[in-house]
């Protein structure tokens, strides 16, 4: 899932009076990319130095751009939320009403087995991010691909947006804890999708 | 290799394991009961000496009894497996087959939720404890209840151990991390619940 970080610039000589905004601009990118393969790898507590290796820039360049390690983690984890936030508004938009939603779950699940995604930071309470714009951008695109599966009569008219997300965030990090084979995320998957289907008519009581 | 010394004579009474003493054992169990209460309010992370402090001995104490802070939490989460061993095998010899392994999900829930367990470190991959016997036990006792509510009809055969024990760790995670209210353990645990009873004639399919 995550991108190789673009190769540095050939032949930017080391006398240059100040860096091109352009030149700052693909810095931030290239730290954003190593950062997230290191954060992936190491969990919040990796070093801002293996960062900026990483990259292969200097750590001054790392505090230029990020002055904290918070500052740093928010960015990878904004980004994060906007790629997710883009994929479900694709899946929204070309995808089939009848499995977007359930697609959606289970590949979060799958990238969480894999613990290819910084799924663990965005867990991770003691970090002290205000994410809040960026969760409620995601909330919102899984609304409306909710909505979009309960028009389709595949999901339960009476569920509720706040219960979908909190099995999405619960067996994203039931996955990534304990490293989910895909017969076992096929498997839990099927008790929550089954149990977001309709209920039949006449059975409605039991839930 | 170096070989063990060895073994001193059986038999000879100053070398025997002493049983511990009743004050022994009293301490035991104030410094167990200390150390569940601070580590469920500060994590793995809290301090022995708080340990110390709260059961009223000796931090010399604490490490006689407990060598690491390892063997602590070690001992702490073989306790809590054990209590939680024996709430499921009550609700399987006395409660309703019908309800014991709902009502066990969503106790445990509601315990996450509430923090008032130390959830938080049976999660935590960080501690390197081996607890295989402790949660053996805890799986066949859910086990159990599990073939009974299936043998009810009131979930549905097909529906395995493993992704029971799944589904009650992640929704325990997420209630612990998100520290759902009343309104959403109810709602995301009818969910998973509808999903495990059994799909009425011709639709199992869909499943």
């Amino acid at each position: 899932m995550i991108a190789p970080p673009p190769r540095p610039p050939v032949g930017s000589s080391s006398d240059a009076p100040k860096p091109l905004r352009a030149d700052a601009r693909r810095n931030r990118t290239r730290i954003l990319d190593a950062a997230e393969a290191v954060f992936s790898e190491g969990g919040a507590a990796a070093s801002t130095e293996e960062v900026a290796n990483r990259a292969g820039v200097a750590i001054g360049t790392v505090f230029r751009h990020f002055p904290t390690k918070t500052d740093l983690l928010a960015a990878i984890m904004k980004e994060l939320l906007r790629r997710l936030t883009d994929d479900v508004r694709t899946l929204d938009n070309d995808g089939d009403a009848a499995t977007g939603l359930f697609t959606f779950f289970a590949r979060m699940v799958a990238e969480s087995a894999a613990k290819r995604t910084v799924v663990q930071l965005l867990a991770d309470a003691g970090v002290g991010v205000d994410l809040g714009d960026s969760v409620r951008a995601l909330q919102e695109a899984v609304g409306a691909l909710l909505a979009r599966a309960q028009r389709a009569d595949v999901v339960r008219a009476d569920v509720r947006l706040d219960e979908v997300m909190a099995l999405l965030v619960s067996t994203c990090q039931g996955a990534l804890h304990a490293g989910w084979d895909a017969d076992l995320q096929r498997r839990t998957l099927a008790v929550v999708f089954a149990g977001l289907r309709p209920a039949p008519e006449g059975t409605a009581s039991r839930r």
